[in-house]
C-alpha cells in the first residue's frame, strides 16, 4: 500500500462503525459502506477515530473491521486508521498491527491532560519516534480534546517531525489557523502538509478558500464534501457554496454531539448504506421527534438540491 | 416597569457593546443600536451578558450603558441585564442598581466550579434568595461555563424558586432538553416558563417545533429570529426554514467563538447600526481574508433573501 | 480465586509497574515487589491503575504482567486489576481475561465526559451490566478525573449496581462523603461497601475516623498504610497518628503530580524492591535537587521513626 | 506608600476576610486580625485574593475592607490587593482605587479561558499596560484556574513586562519550575523577581531550598511561613524541617477545598484573632466530626512544638 503524504487531497470519509440489532459488528453493512463512500467520490476513509464508536469495538474487533476495510479496497483507496491511545507503547503496537494490514497511516489526537506549548510538543516528538516510519495525522480537535495548539506548536512539530504528514484541522474557530501555516509553507519556513478539515464539514467552502486541501469528516451525505471541494478545486467558488447551502440545514443538524451520530447513521440506514443506524452502549437513541426534524430536513434538501441542479 | 415573567415570548436580542475607535463606550451608536432593534422587532433586549464585551467594562460604564439602554426604550421594551457573579453579595448588588434603573429581570450563568445536580441546584436556590423578589433567567450554556445542567435540576429550581421565570437555552444539543422540560409542564408536574434560545439562532427552526418561545440571541440580523419565531407562530414552519435557511450561512459564520463577536460588529457596523466594528482590548481582529468571507456570505444573502421574497 | 466484596479492609497497595534501563518490562522486580508488598502487610494488591504507568504498556505486556502477580501471589492475597476504558466493550475484553487469570475484582474511573448526576449513575450500571458476575471497585478521583460524584449518586449506583462493591475514595476534600456513605448505611439506608483511601495516604487517620475500611494507595513505604490502619483498628488513634505524621513529610512529597511518582520508584529502588527507578517514556526523571529533597527526608523519616519506636 | 519590588521577601499572609454572625463584614475583627499578622512577624498582607471570600464582597464592602486594612497598618507593611478580573478595563479601575488608598501593589490571577503560550502571554502584557506603573504580582496557581503556565511563558512576562515584580507560586508540583526560573536569573538571562510560595505553605521548606524568597499564603499559624522562612535565612535548614513538620498535620488539613477555609478561620477564631469563624453563603461549615480532627490535630501540634523547643 502506498503511504500517506503531504500530497493528500480530497475527502477522506470518516466512516461510522455499523452494528447489527443485537449490537454485534455488522460486517455486511462495513463492505457496502466502504463501496458507497468509494462510488461517492471519496478519495480516502478514515476508521477507528475516537470521537465516533471505535473506542467501543474490543480489540479484536477494531482488528476485524480494519482488515475489512483494507481488504474491501483492495488498494483502490488509502486508509488511515485512529490508533490515539494515553501510552505511547499500546498506540505503537496498534500502529504496527494496521500498518502491517495495509493500512496508510494512522492518526493521533492528543491526550486530554496536556497543557502548555511545550508539553504538546514534547507530546508529537514521542508520537513520531514511537511510530517510526508510519506517516501520521495530527489530529486538532479543541472542542472534544480539550487540548488547545497554537499555529506555532504545529509548524514545530511540522519541522521536527517529518512523519508528521497531515493535520486534521477541526478547532473552532480554525479559519485563521489555515492561513497561518499556508502563509509559512508559502513562504518557505516549514513543510508544506495536507490539511483535511473536519467538524462535519460546516466551514468547508471557508477553508478551502483558505488553503485547505479537503475534507476528513463524516456527513452523512458524503456528497456535499465531494461537490464543494470539487468545485473549489475547478475553480468554481460560487458552485462550491451553492453545493454547500443546499446541505447545510441538515449537517448542522447532524453536528449535535451525540445525537448527530444517530442522525448520521439514522440517514445512511434509510439510504440502504448500513443494516439499521443502531449505536453501540451506550448511546443515545433518536426520539420520534429527532426524526421528524430529520425527515423534514431531508425532503427541503431534496427540493433544494433539485432546484440548483446538483 | 413590568417585570419579566413566564410568558416572555418572542425575540429577546442580545445587544453588542458599542466602542468608539480610541475603545470609549459609544453611548451615540447604543442609541442608534437600541432603536434598530425596536425597528426589527425586537420583543426585549438583554444586556451586559458575560459572553460578550460586557465583562470589558468598568462598573460605572456598565450602569451609564444600562441606564441608556433603559431610558431609551423608554418602557416600550422590557430590559434584562446579565448579573452573573462569582459572589452572591456583589450580585444582588448589582441587580439592586439596575432594577432601580428600571430593568425587567436579570440573567444568571452558573460559575464554572459547580458539577454536581445538587451544587448546581443550590447555587440557584441561593441566587433566588439573594435576588429577593427579581426575577432572573436561567442561563444554560454548557460549551461556555463548562456546567451541565440536567432537566431534572432545572425542573426542580423551577420548583423551588419561583423567581426563575426564565431559561435561557444554549445547550448544545438541547433539543431533547426543550422537550422534556415542555413535557413536564404540559403534564402540570411543573411550572411553564418561558424557554428562550440562544446558540446564535443556530437551532431555532427545530428550538420552536419544541416548545420554545423564540429566541435570546444576538445575530447580526435580528430579522432572521423576528422572521422565524414569527412564521413558527403562524403556523408556517415552512416559511421558518426558507427564512432560517437564507441565513443561515451567515449565522454558522457568525458562530465561530472570538472571530463571530467581531464578525456581528463588523456587520452591524455596515448596516449603520454602530459606528465601528472594533472590539475593545483584549479582542481579535478581522483580517482581509475574514472580509472576504463575510462580504461573500452577505451578498449570497442578499441574492437569496430575495429569491424567496423576503 | 475469592471474589472482592464488601468486607474488603486492610491495604491494598497499588504497585508500581517495573522497568528495565531500556524501558522493557522488569518481571524479576515484579516478582520481588509482590513479595515486599506481602511481607509489609498487605492485604491486597491493585494493578493497572490508569493514574500511574498501565497506560503505558500494551496489551500483551499488560496480560503478562497481571498474570506474573496472581502466579506470584498464588492466591495468597487478592489482586484488584483496573480496566477503565472509554468503551464497554474493551472493558469487558480485559475484565474476562484478568477474571480468568484469577484476579478477585476489577477497578473503574469514570470517563472525564460525565457530568450531569445520571449521567454518572448511567454508567456504572452500564458497567455493572457489561460486566456481569465481576465484583467492581468505583474509584472516585475527581481531581484526575474532573468528574464529581455526589454521595447521593454513589448510593445509587450502590442500590442498584449489587457487584460495585468497593468505593476507592480519593475525592478532596472526601472526608464529609466517608461520613454521608457510612451514616446512609449505618441506618439501613444502602449496603455497606467497602470503603479503601487513595490520595497517597494523606489522610489516612481521618478517614479511618470516618468508617473507612483501610487504604488502596501506593506510598513508597506501605508500612505507613499498614500501620497506620492497624494501630487504628487496634483502637489506638494516637498511636496511628504517630505513626502517620512520621512518615508525612515524605508521603506529601510523593503526592506531587508526575514527579512523585518518580520519587515513589526511586525510593523503592533504593530499598532494594525494584531494580530500577526508571519511568517509561513518556515520563520525568529527578533532578539531584529533588533527590537532594528525597534524601534528607528519608534521613529525618528514619530518625522520627526511632524516635516513636517504630 | 512604598512600591512593591522584586526585593520583596519573607512571609505575605493571604488575609482572612472576617464576617459577624449576621453575614456583615466585621471590621473589628479586620483591625485584629492586622495586628495578630503583624505581631507574628509577618512582612506584608494580601487581600481580595480570587480564591478566599473576597469575591462574596460587594464593590463597597471591598474598599471598606482595603482601607480599614492600610490605615490599620499605617505603612508599616506594605499590602497587595488582589484584582483579577475578566476584563482589563474593571481590573485597571480597581487596581485605581487601591494604589490611591496606599497598596503597595496588586495580585492578577490568569482567566481560566487562556490555553496557549502566547494567549497567556499576551493576557499579561495587556495586564501590564492596562495598569501602567502599578507594580503587580503573577498568581500561578493551576489547580484552582486551570492555566498552567510554561516557566519560559513567566520569564517572557519578567522580560517584556517590567511591572511583574513578584510570583506567587502555586503551581503543584512546582519546585522545578523554581529551579528554572532561578538557574535563568543566576545566569543574567532574566530579570530576577521575588518569588513567594502558596499552596498552604505545604512544600514550603524545599520552595525555600530551591530559591524561594518566602511565602505567600494563609495557614492559620503564621508562625510556621514565618518560622520556616526565618530559619532557612539564617541558614538552618533542620530547623525549618523541624518548625514545618510540627504544622504539617494541620496545614495539610486546612489544605482541603472548600472545608480548608472553615478550618483556617476556626482555628483563627479560637486563637481570638476574628468574632467568628462562619463563611458567607454560599459556604461550607464544620461539622462535629471536622472540629473533633481540627481540636485533635490542634492538642497534637501544641505537645509537638513543646517537644523541639518552638
Amino acid at each position: 500500500m502506498t503511504l500517506l503524504n503531504e500530497d493528500a487531497k480530497g475527502v477522506y470519509v470518516i466512516a461510522v462503525t455499523p452494528f447489527a440489532e443485537d449490537g454485534a459488528l455488522d460486517l455486511t453493512s462495513v463492505d457496502r459502506m466502504v463501496d458507497f463512500y468509494e462510488e461517492a467520490g471519496a478519495t480516502g476513509l478514515t476508521i477507528l477515530g475516537q470521537l465516533g464508536e471505535a473506542p467501543k469495538l474490543t480489540a479484536e474487533e477494531s482488528c476485524v473491521l480494519t482488515e475489512r476495510v483494507i481488504k474491501r479496497l483492495d488498494g483502490r483507496l488509502p486508509v488511515v486508521v485512529g490508533v490515539s491511545a494515553p501510552g505511547l507503547a499500546p498506540m505503537r503496537e496498534l500502529a504496527e498491527t494496521v500498518m502491517g494490514m495495509g493500512a496508510a497511516g494512522v492518526m493521533v489526537a492528543p491526550p486530554w491532560t496536556l497543557k502548555t506549548d511545550d508539553q504538546i510538543f514534547s507530546y508529537y516528538a514521542g508520537v513520531g519516534e514511537a511510530l517510526g516510519e508510519t506517516p501520521f495525522v495530527l489530529q486538532d480537535y479543541p472542542l472534544t480534546t480539550n487540548v488547545a495548539i497554537a499555529p506555532k506548536v504545529i509548524e514545530r512539530i511540522v519541522r521536527e517531525v517529518p512523519t508528521c504528514v497531515m493535520l486534521k484541522h477541526e478547532d473552532w474557530p480554525g479559519l485563521a489557523k489555515i492561513s497561518v501555516l499556508r502563509a509559512a509553507s508559502d513562504k518557505g519556513e516549514v513543510r508544506r502538509i495536507s490539511i483535511l478539515c473536519g467538524n462535519g464539514g460546516l466551514f468547508l467552502p471557508e477553508e478551502m478558500g483558505r488553503g485547505a486541501d479537503g475534507a476528513m469528516t463524516g456527513f452523512c451525505y458524503p456528497e456535499m464534501m465531494v461537490g464543494v471541494v470539487g468545485a473549489y478545486q475547478a475553480g468554481n467558488v460560487e458552485r462550491a457554496h451553492d453545493i454547500f447551502n443546499a446541505y447545510l440545514p441538515l449537517a448542522r443538524y447532524e453536528q449535535q454531539q451525540g445525537i448527530g451520530l444517530a442522525c448520521r447513521k439514522y440517514v445512511l440506514a434509510k439510504r440502504g448504506v448500513i443494516a439499521t443506524g443502531n449505536l453501540r452502549k451506550p448511546g443515545v437513541a433518536l426520539t420520534p421527534a429527532d426524526i421528524a426534524d430529520i425527515e423534514r430536513l431531508l425532503a427541503r434538501q431534496a427540493r433544494r438540491l433539485e432546484e440548483i441542479g446538483a
